[in-house]
């Protein structure tokens, strides 16, 4: 990497598994990484504290929320966002591409850049590859993102013409990126098709990004989809750079992404589904809502070691949530994030004791019911 | 005391201030005391871990609410309310009549108990003093209350009849206790007649409670009475014994409350209006919702040394409460208790100190703002 203070550094491969670690300027990220996501600058419910205490290495955070509450050169001048949120390990952030191609209301893109309406209150906004710099280097993020169009996964024409302006909108993230101390990534689009992934990935290789994240999977197209496309992505893109599968996912996910080669994760769903409620354990998933678990004295699961499990009973997280105290929210993330922490230690580990496949064989055995749907509010 | 496990010792005295120990089966506290409410078995987004840390030493639940939800024959099976909420310090309860005194809808009190509608779901339930025991037994607190009825402050007529009853109910409070791990508590009322409580206090301390708990204050009075009344107290109820002042409050009444001889308290305030942007601050108060603090690089308070304000700064917070992060009302939570427990050390510390006065002098000239209006709801 042309950049200041990061390297990547693989120390053990497995089959197409590989392990190592992502040192930045805030830090050493070990990898496979699961990044938890603190949309407005804060993980919800949990603390920068207990963050590093479950063995956070990477947090993400919103560029399009950012920008719009507090304003990033409102966090600029507050001396970024490490030191605005209190976390001084490693930061990552989207480009607000996602975001704002997400948006109900008006959204106008051009060759140039993309105008949007703000969720909150109807104001015009304006985002080009610039802007979208600007914005992240105000933040001043570790690893940050280009801007980039993200189509329907399944609409080749669409696909066809986002493509070339997520292309030029790379070349123009990378001129105007001026800060050493942060890692630009390309974004690799083209929806489920090869020809498409194919190019995309030849191009942004070309442009010699520090690493490449992997956009548009996971969003509504069939797995089998998802995992052809991330083997050519693995195919194509150097095996020495960080790649980053953006969005992705269960702990199912996790383990196939990783055996294409994959190095970062981010999701919401670890987070989010614990404000509902719901415990997530190896087997599957707890409803902690459930009135079955009124006496239930055991923890969320019996061999977890998180601070929820150590102390309380279903019983009492149940009454928690029944009754609406905020705790219960804050007590089940923790063990969420806690369980997706755990498991990609574990899976790290297996990659450097070379019992990759074991691991995966065993995981495929005992989650069958990670896809069911999920809550899909904020 | 005759129950077991417990001790009160007086180790300074300054004036009519005093400062010492009481002793638990669950542990020491340190006197004078503020107690955290727990209403539904939790401090609202405050873990135990955080309770302790801060420094807790007395956690308030409230029966009422635990009765209705999630039952008090459920925590008893679950191995009472210490186990059920992960707390194992010392925990205090109310008694739940004034929950119940304060309910909008049916409630009628009759010489041999109060029937009234739960505020959930209107159903019927019935409170006479054994049944308060027997549920404050099944919930296990150190501390427990017992059942009074608590009437208008000004009004004699009404509080003359009530008096009668809470003096009866109190006898069989007392003749109904069985578990000697708990300190049953009577219950002082009488308004602001000086009459009614000098009779209610000589009808108490001679059924020998290992504890005194004076009812009926800071709930609308002007504060002239509510020192008076405390002075009162103060002159009537047995120097060797514990002395409680319920539901009080301000940083400027604690002070008022230590001169006229009382050691613990309890207030929802410091945490419920930490839930609405509030902090507290020694000079008055903050409201973080405010647009003035949306670049202010400082502390809540730059003499502070609670997790809040060693980390973020008052712009960070108004971001969160600006957004809805849930985050917001617990780092401001956090802070307000720090603020609280480290203001009862330093009054404690001044008692044992034998300057008092001079503490009580400068509180009064640092907190002219405490008297504001609070939010109201729970």
């Amino acid at each position: 990497m042309s950049s200041h203070g990061f390297r990547f550094t693989i120390v053990a491969r497995d089959g197409r598994a590989r392990a190592g670690f992502l040192d930045t300027p805030h830090g050493r990220i070990p990898t496979p990484c699961f990044a938890p996501v603190g949309t407005q600058g804060a993980v919800k419910t949990v603390p920068p504290w207990d963050l590093k205490a479950l063995g956070a290495t990477l947090v993400l955070a919103n560029t399009y929320h950012l920008y719009l509450r507090p304003g990033d050169e409102r966090i600029a001048r507050l001396g970024g966002l490490h030191r605005f949120m209190g976390w001084d390990g490693p930061i990552l952030t989207d480009s607000g591409g996602f975001q704002i191609f997400s948006l109900q209301g008006l959204r106008e893109v051009d060759d140039d850049g993309v105008t949007f309406r703000s969720h909150l209150d109807g104001s015009l906004h304006r985002f080009t590859p610039e802007k979208a710099i600007r914005v992240q280097e105000n933040l001043g993020a570790d690893l940050i993102m280009c801007l980039d169009e993200c189509p329907p996964p399944l609409d080749y024409a669409y696909n066809v013409k986002a493509l070339e302006r997520t292309h030029r909108w790379a070349e123009r993230c990378r001129a105007a990126h001026r800060r050493t101390d942060q890692a630009l990534f390309g974004i690799v689009q083209g929806g489920v098709f090869e020809d498409l992934r194919t190019r995309s990935a030849r191009f942004l290789v070309a442009l010699d990004f520090p690493g490449y994240a992997i956009g548009g999977l996971s969003v509504g197209e069939p797995k089998a989809d998802t995992y052809r496309i991330l083997s050519l992505m693995d195919a194509l893109l150097p095996e020495e750079k960080p790649r980053y599968l953006m969005g992705v996912g269960t702990l199912q996910d996790f383990v196939e992404a990783v055996a294409r080669g994959v190095d970062l994760f981010d999701c919401v769903m670890p987070t989010r589904v614990a404000r509902h409620g719901t415990a997530l354990i190896w087997g599957g998933r707890l409803n902690l809502r459930n009135a079955a678990y009124a006496e239930d004295p055991r923890p969320i699961d019996e061999t977890c070691e998180c601070p929820t499990c150590r102390r309380f009973s279903r019983a009492y997280l149940r009454h928690l949530f029944n009754v609406g105290e905020p705790m219960a929210m804050y007590l089940t993330t923790l063990h969420n994030l806690h369980t997706m922490f755990r498991f990609m230690e574990r899976l790290r580990q297996a990659i450097l004791e070379g019992r990759f496949e074991a691991f995966r064989t065993a995981v495929a055995e005992a989650l069958p019911a990670v896809s069911e749907p999920e809550p899909s509010d904020g």
